[in-house]
C-alpha cells in the first residue's frame, strides 16, 4: 500500500528550555520521524527572551537547514505582545514563507495572552491570511492551582496534571473559538488532549467557527495515570501541557472525532528531554521540562487506533496524517498526495506488520518511551523521501542537512474561502433613524480623549473628568423626527444573524 | 391563592451611573415592587470610585432605611481588587449581614477581575460561607467590538446589542463556572439573558458544580429586536448588560429552563433612567447608562410565561419567584414561605387576571416600558407587607422607611451542605516515592524569591538568573530506589475523581 | 438525624417467572425493607396469563395484607392488549386506589406493547388521571441478539447482557417519551440503568415533556463486569433488565443526575431467585429468572454514592427516597414527611455507621447479594414503622400481615397540575378556507369503512377497491373563493407551538 | 467556474399513488433536472401492491431507458416484508447493479416495517454489500395523530404537518440508528426535514455509526409555514412526509450541518403532483399524494444557502451535491469529479447569475412552485450531459431516451471498508467456565420448538407447556468446578467495547 508519506504538523526539536535544548534535536528528531514513516515536519520558532521573531526565525532556519533527514516547514509562536508585532509578522508572511502563529493562553507571567491581545493579534493574522494557533490552557488558573498544591506539599508530576484539570483546557478552547468567531479568524487548536477540550472543537464547527483541531500522539496512543507511577522518571517523562488526561476513555473519543472528521490533523508535539534533564524538577513538578516524544510513533498509532479498529478506513488515514495538513497549512498537492508533479515523499504501508514500542528500540535520545509496550499494527516497509529510499528492511539511510524549507503562502483556499465570503457578507450597517432631539441629562461626559468606548459611561461607570454642558436640552419632542417603527426591523435583523448563524449557537451543544 | 410575597433577587435601585441615579429610587422601586407582588428585594451595593466597601453598603443601609416601603436586604458587588479584600468582605459578613458578593468579569478599565482574581476572591467568599455572583461577560471582547462599531460609524443601541453578542455571555460563564469548580465556591450567574449562557448553567449544574442561575424578567418577557426600533428612546430603554437578546426564542428555552429546575430564581435587575438620562449616548451607544424595568411585573411575567402556558405548576411558581431564593441566601423560612413564624408578606393571587403591561398604568418614573402591550395572565389581588395591607382593590397603601433590612446568615444548607462535603473529600495525597537520586542535568535554576510555582521552568520558559550547581549529578540509579509501578496506582487515582466528578465533564455536554 | 422512612418504588416479591415465585417473598421482603430503612414499598401486579389485571390484583391484595411487614401499594403491569383494557384501568383506578400503570416495551411474543397501543393506553391513563410506567427496552432487537447470541453458542450470564446494549435502552426511552409527549400523557420510567436512558430522560425533562426516571440500588451501587465472572451462579444473580451496565462510570453518571434533579426516586426492582432457580437457565442465559436484590441496601447506597460523596444534601437524600415518591404517587404528605398528621414511619439515620453489605449477613433468602463487598457509610440505627419499633440495636421486630395497603387517589398535583394546563391550551383549529372549488384528479377513492387515515391514500399507497367518480371535475377556479393568504398566518402558528414548545427540542440535545 | 454535474440522490418520477402517477415523469423531470445542472438522477423504484421487487425494477427500466434525457441509476424500495426476500434482494444486487434499498418506518398497513424486519433486512442488507436507506418517521404515532386531527375536524394540509411533528422524525432516526449500528449495516437516512433528525445523524456519527443523511431541496430552501397557507393549492403543495418544517430555523442549521460534514450529500426527493391532483385529498389531508418539487432548484438553493452565506466552499458545494453521492453509492469516479476518464457530465457555473425561482419559469408540468420568490445566487451558464451541451444561452437541447442506466457495485469503499473491519472485530467469545453442577429448580421448561430465545422463560414470562424434569438436581456444589474469578475478566471485556464503542455513547449527545 503506497502512501504519501506522513506529515507532522508539530513538532519542537529546538525548543529552548532553561537554556537546555531538547534531546532529540532536528537530526535525531527527523531520523526519527522517517523511521515512523513521516516525511515532513513543521517545527515551532519559540523566541527566547529578548530575541525578536524574525531573528528566531533565522535561528531555526540555520539549524534546521544544516541538520534536517526530511523536509519541514516553521510556525512561529508569538511569546509577546509588542507595539511592532504586525510588521513582524507581516515580514514573515511575505518573505519568509510562514503562514501560522501560536499564541499562548498559559503560561502566566512568561508568554500568556490576555483576551483583548488574542482579539488584535487574530484580526492581524486574518487580514494577512494566515492561521491562528492557539495553546489551550486556562493560565491563570493552573498558576493558581499550582501554588496551591505546592503548599499541599504535593512536588511529584501527579501534581502536574492534577494542577491542569480537564476543565481549564475545555475552557480555554471554548474561548478561544468565542474569539475567533468574533474577529472571523481562522483558528488552530494545537494539542488536543481531552474530552472536554474536543468536544468544544466539535461543537464550535458546528456552528460554523472555521476551527482544527489537533490531537497528538500521546493522546491517542496512552494515557496519564502514569502521572502516579511511582517511577519518578517515568512520571516525568509524561510532563507536558496540557497533560496527558488519566481518563482512560480519552483516547477512544479523540479517535471517534479524529474519524467522523470533527479533528482533522495529527501531530506529535514532540519535545523531549532526558531524565537528567527532567530532574531539574525532581523536587517541584513546575520546574520539569515539559514535553513527550511521539515523532516516530504517530503512524502506527493512528493506524493501530483508528484504521485496525474499524474506525477509519485507508483513504481517511491518508487524510488525518498528511493530507488535511498539507490543505490547511498551503503546501497542498506538493505534499500530502501520491500524484505526478508532488514531492516524491512515500511511504510503502504493511498494514500487517505488529510492532512493540520500546525504548529499546525506540530512535530517540531518551530513557523513557511514552507508549512503552503499546503494541500496533501497521508499519512503515519503506520510506522514500526527496525520491530516496531512507527506510528499507528496517535499515535507515538518512543525511543530514538533506532536508529543505517548505515555504507556505497564505490564504489557504481549504481555509480561507470560507472566511472571505464571511467578510463579505459581515458589512454592518446603523439603523437611520432621524436625530434625536429630546432632553438630555446634564452628566459629567468625559472628555478623555481617544475612542469613546473607552471613555463607556454606562452601568457600573466612574468617570471623574470636568463635566461638558450638553446643548440638547432644549426642547422636548420625542415624536419629531423618528421615523416608523415597524419598516426597518426587516433589514435590520440581517444583521442580527451573521454567517454562521446565532442560532445555531446552542442546538448541539 | 394565597403566596409568599415575591423576592426579586436582584434590583439596582440605586446604582451610580455618571453621577446620575436611577429614575426609580428605593422608594419608587419599592412601591412598584409592592404593586406587583414583590414583598422584599435584595439590591446590590455598588462603590463608587474610592468608596470603600464598608462605606458603600452603610451608604445604601442609610438610603434605604429612609426609603424603602417593603424589606430589603443587600449584596455587595466587588468594583475592584485590592490587599484589604479580605478582611473588608469578612467584616460583612461577619457583622453587616451580607452573604453575597458580585464580580464582574466585564467593564474593562473599570471594575472587570481577572481569572486569578476571581479565583482568590472565590476561595475567600468560600471560606467565609457566602456566595459568589457574578455578571457574566468577556469584558475585553465587548471592548474590542465596542472599538470596532464605533469605528463602522454605528453610534445607535444596536450597537449596543451587536458589541455584546451571545456567545461573549455565554463564554463568561463556562470560565466562571470552571473557576468556581476549582475553587470549590457556590457560583451564582446573575442575569442569564440567553440561550448559551443558561445551557451552560445545566450542564455543569449536571457535571455536579453548585451553580444558580437567574434570569430575569426582561430575558422572560420581551426580546431584543427592538434595539433596531427606529425610535431611539425606545430602543434606548432596553440598553442592559448582557442586552436583551435578539433571539425570539429565548425567553421559551429559559422558561423550559427554569421550569426543570436548572435556573433556580427571578429577578429584575431593576434600573431604570429616563430618556433624558439615557440621551447622554444619544451620539455613542456605549454612553447610554444601562439598565431596564421589570421590578414590577416579574411575578405576572413569570406566571403568564411559566403557569399560564403549562409549564409549572403553582408550587413551583412559589419556588421560582420567592422560596428558592430565601434558601440560597439564607433567609428562609422568614421568607418563601407561608407559616406560622414567618414574616407575614403575603399575595393574594388572582390566575384569572388580565392585564396589559403599558407605561400608562406602570408605577415607574420612566417613560418606557419595554414590556409595553404584553399582555399577561395572573396578577396579585391583595398584597400585605409586615402583615399590613398594600395593595388592595388596584389601589397602594405603602410608607417610605417602613422596609426593613434582613440581615443574612453564612453557609446557607442549601448551598453549603454539598460544598463542605466536598471540602472534607477533597485530600489530596502525593504519591510516596523513593528519593530520586539519579542525575541532574546542570541548568539555571531560578533563584527569584516567592513560590517556584512562578518560576516555572518547563516548556516556554526563559529564565536569566544565576546557576545553582546540583549537587545530584554524582551518580547515576534508575533504579535504585524506585518503589513498585503497580501497587500506588489505585489509591493514587483517587486523587484524579474528585466529588463531581471528572468522568461526567462531557458527557451531558 | 430523623428522616421519614425511605419509600421504594418499585419491588416485585411476588412475581410469577415459568411458575417459580421469588426467593423473596411478601414477608420477607418487606422485613429486608425495614432492615434497609424503608418503611413503604410499591409492588408490581403481574397478571400471569388468563388473569384478568382485576383478578390478578386482588391476588396480591390477598398475599400482602397476610405478609407483609410494613406498609404497602400497588402498581399494576398491563401485560397484554384487549378491548376491555379500559374498563379495567377505570375499575382499578376508581374502586381499587391504583394509579400507576406500567406497559412493556420489550418481551417480545410475550407482554411487549406496541406504538400504537402505548399511545392509545397512554391516552386513557391521561383520562383517567394515572401515571404510564414504562418498562423501557427494544425488544425486537433484544429478541435478535438473543437469537444471534444463542447462535455462536455464547449460553452464559454475558449473553444476557451482550443481548441487552446500551442503545436499546436509550432507544426506548427515546420512544416512550415522544409518545408520552403526544399524547400529553406523564411518563415514568422504571429502572434507568444506563447513561444513555438516563440523558435521554433529562433531556426531554428540558423540552418539557413530563418524565421521571428511576434508577435502582443495581444502577446506583454496582457494575456490570460481573457478568463475565467465571463463577456461574454469581453472574447469574447479576441478570436483570434493563442489565446492569458493564460501563464502570454509570454509577457516578446517574447519582449526578439524581443530585441535579433530571432524576427523582430510586426503587431497587427487587425481585430474587435461589441459585437453584436461576440455574434454570444454566445452558441458556435466556431461561434465567430475571431480578437482582437491592431492597435492604438500596438506602445506604444512596446515601454513601450521594450524600457522603458531597453531590447532596440531607434534604435532597429524603427527596429521592421518600418525598418525591410520595408526591408522583399521590401519597403525600401522609408518607414522605416528618410532621403531624403525617404517619409515624421515621427513620433515625446514622451518617457515621459504615458497613459492608454481604450475603452472610443480609436478610435475604439468596446465596448471592450483587453489593457483596461494597462498603456503605450511613445507615439505619432505628427504625419505626406505624409507630411501633422495628429495628433498634440491630435486633428486627416485626410481625407479618401488620403492613397496610395505602390507596392513591389519581390527580398528584405534583404531576397534573402541568399536564391539566397544557390540555387546556391543546386546542387546535383548522385553517378556514374557502371551499376548493377547482378540478379534482379522478381517482380510485378508498371505500374502505372506517378511519380515513386507515384509508390514506398519499405517498406510497396501494389501494385496490373500486373508483368512486369524483362531481367536483367540472370548473376551474383556483382565484375563486381563496382568502387572503398573509392574515391567517399568525393565529394558525400559534398551533405549532404546544406547550413544552417545538423550538426547544433539539436545543439541549 | 467547471463543476462535475450535479448528482441527485433522490426522485420519484414515477412513483405510483392510487393509479395517479406524478406531474413531472421521467422525461420532464430529466428535462428540468438537467435545467439546474444535475446530470445524474437516482430514482426510487417503488413496487405496486402484488409485483415483486424485480418485476417492478424492470417496468422502471423500460420507462427510464425510453424518456430520460440524462443518465440515472435506481434505488429499490422494500414495500412489504416476504419469504423470498433475500433472494429478490440478491438478484438486484448481483445481476441489476441495485445497490441501495429503502424501507419504510412509516406507512402503517401499507408499507411499515417492524423493527424486527429492519433488523433483518439490513442483516442482508450488510451481507450483500449493500446500504440501508430509511423513511424515517414512527409510522404508529402518525396514524394516531392523522386519526385524533379528522375527529377534531382538522381536514386541510395544516393537519399533515399538525400529525407529522418533529419528533416523530428524530424518534424514527434515532431508532434506525439503534438498529443500523446492533446490525452493523451502514444506514443512510432519506429526506431529513428537521433539526431534531440531523442532530441524531450527527450524534451517531459521532459515536461511529457509519450513517449517511440526505437533507432536499425543500428542507434546505423553504419552511413549513406555508401549510397554514389559506390558498389550499398552495398549501398542498408542500405537503410530502416528513413534513417541510415549519420552524424557520431549520434550513439554516441543516445547512450548517451540511457544511461540516455531519450530512453528506443532497437531493431533492422530486415527486410532483398537478393541483387536480393533489385536490384527491381537499376534504381530508391524509389523501393528499404526497411530494414536492426540487429537481431543478437544489443545485442553485444549495449555492446560494451554503456557499454565498460563507458556510461552505465551492469544493465543498461539489462534494454535497455530485462528489460524496457517487462515493457512496459506488460510480465515482465515472461521475462527481472533473477527470480524465470520468464522464463528460459538466456544469460552467456561474456564481454571480442571480435568479427568482418562480412557477411561471420553471420546466415543471405543476401549477405551484414550493420556492416561488426566493432569490438564489448561482446558476449553470452551460450544462454538459455525456458531453453534449443541454443548456447554453438559457436554451435547452435534450433527447428523450439519451440517458443511460448506471449500474452500481457493491462494497463501496469509501462505505464499507470500516463495516469490514468492524465484521472482523466483531468476533464475540463466551467466558469460559466449568459446568454448573449445583441443584437446579425443578420447573416448567418450554418444550417449543425453534430457538431457545424465543420460549425465554425470564421476568414476566408465561409459558404453558408440558414440564420437563430437570436432571442436574442431584448434588450441591456451588464451590466445586468455578474457576477463578479475576483471571477471565480482561479478555472478557474486549467483547463488551466494540469498535465505535460504547464509552462514547452519551458523550457527546
Amino acid at each position: 500500500m503506497v502512501l504519501p508519506g506522513g506529515v507532522d504538523v508539530h513538532t519542537r526539536l529546538q525548543m529552548p528550555v532553561l537554556g537546555m535544548t531538547p534531546a532529540d534535536d532536528f537530526c535525531q528528531g527527523t531520523k526519527a520521524a522517517l523511521a515512523g514513516g513521516t516525511t515532513m515536519i513543521l517545527d515551532h520558532v519559540f523566541p527566547d527572551t529578548g530575541v525578536s521573531l524574525l531573528s528566531a526565525y533565522e535561528q531555526w532556519r540555520e539549524r534546521a537547514d544544516s541538520a534536517a533527514c526530511c523536509d519541514y516547514s516553521l510556525h512561529v509562536d508569538i511569546t509577546r505582545w509588542h507595539e511592532s508585532i504586525k510588521e513582524e509578522l507581516e515580514a514573515l508572511v511575505k518573505e519568509k514563507g510562514v503562514n501560522a502563529f501560536l499564541v499562548f493562553m498559559a503560561y502566566k507571567d512568561r508568554c500568556q495572552c490576555s483576551d483583548s491581545q488574542m482579539y488584535e493579534i487574530f484580526s492581524i493574522i486574518r487580514d494577512l491570511g494566515a492561521l491562528a494557533q492557539v495553546h489551550a490552557e486556562n493560565g491563570d488558573i493552573v498558576e493558581e492551582e499550582q501554588k496551591r498544591l505546592l503548599e499541599l506539599g504535593i512536588t511529584g508530576p501527579e501534581g502536574h496534571v492534577l494542577s491542569h484539570p480537564e476543565e481549564v483546557e475545555a475552557e480555554a478552547v471554548y474561548r478561544a473559538v468565542t474569539i475567533a468567531k468574533q474577529a472571523n479568524c481562522p483558528l488552530y487548536i494545537t494539542k488536543v488532549m481531552s474530552k472536554g477540550a474536543a468536544d468544544a472543537i466539535a461543537q464550535a464547527k458546528r456552528r460554523g467557527v472555521v476551527v482544527f483541531g489537533e490531537p497528538i500522539t500521546a493522546s491517542l496512543g496512552t494515557d496519564g495515570s502514569h502521572y502516579w507511577s511511582k517511577n519518578w522518571a517515568k512520571a516525568a517523562a509524561f510532563v507536558t501541557s496540557p497533560p496527558v488526561n488519566p481518563d482512560p476513555t480519552t483516547a477512544d473519543h479523540l479517535t471517534c472525532l479524529l474519524s467522523s472528521g470533527d479533528l482533522q490533523v495529527t501531530g506529535s508535539a514532540h519535545c523531549t528531554f532526558t531524565t537528567a534533564q527532567k530532574a531539574v524538577g525532581k523536587d517541584n513538578f513546575t520546574l520539569i521540562p515539559e514535553g513527550t516524544n511521539g515523532i516516530e510513533e504517530r503512524m502506527s498509532v493512528v493506524w493501530e487506533k483508528c484504521v485496525a479498529s474499524g474506525k477509519m478506513d485507508e483513504n481517511e488515514f491518508v487524510a488525518v496524517t498528511s493530507t488535511n495538513a498539507a490543505k490547511i497549512f498551503n503546501f497542498y498537492p506538493r505534499k500530502g498526495r501520491v500524484a505526478v508533479g508532488s514531492d516524491a515523499d512515500l511511504v510503502i504501508w504493511n498494514p500487517k506488520a505488529t510492532r512493540i514500542i520500546s525504548a529499546k528500540s525506540h530512535n530517540l535520545n531518551v530513557e523513557y518511551n511514552i507508549f512503552e509496550g503499546v503494541e500496533c499494527r501497521g508499519a512503515p516497509a519503506v520510506v522514500i523521501s526527496q525520491g530516496r529510499v531512507v527506510l528499507e528492511d528496517g535499515k535507515m539511510f538518512v543525511t543530514p542537512g538533506t532536508g529543505r524549507f517548505i515555504p507556505r503562502k497564505t490564504f489557504p483556499d481549504f481555509v480561507y474561502k470560507r472566511i472571505k465570503a464571511r467578510n463579505r457578507l459581515a458589512e454592518i450597517h446603523g439603523v437611520p433613524r432621524g436625530l434625536y432631539d429630546g432632553p438630555v441629562h446634564e452628566v459629567m461626559v468625559p472628555a478623555k480623549p481617544g475612542s469613546g468606548a473607552q471613555a463607556r459611561a454606562s452601568c457600573p461607570g466612574k468617570i471623574s473628568v470636568p463635566p461638558v454642558r450638553n446643548l440638547h436640552q432644549s426642547g422636548f419632542s420625542l415624536s419629531g423626527s423618528q421615523a416608523d417603527d415597524h419598516i426597518a426591523r426587516r433589514t435590520a435583523q440581517k444583521i442580527m444573524a451573521p454567517p454562521g448563524g446565532r442560532s445555531n449557537i446552542t442546538s448541539l451543544s
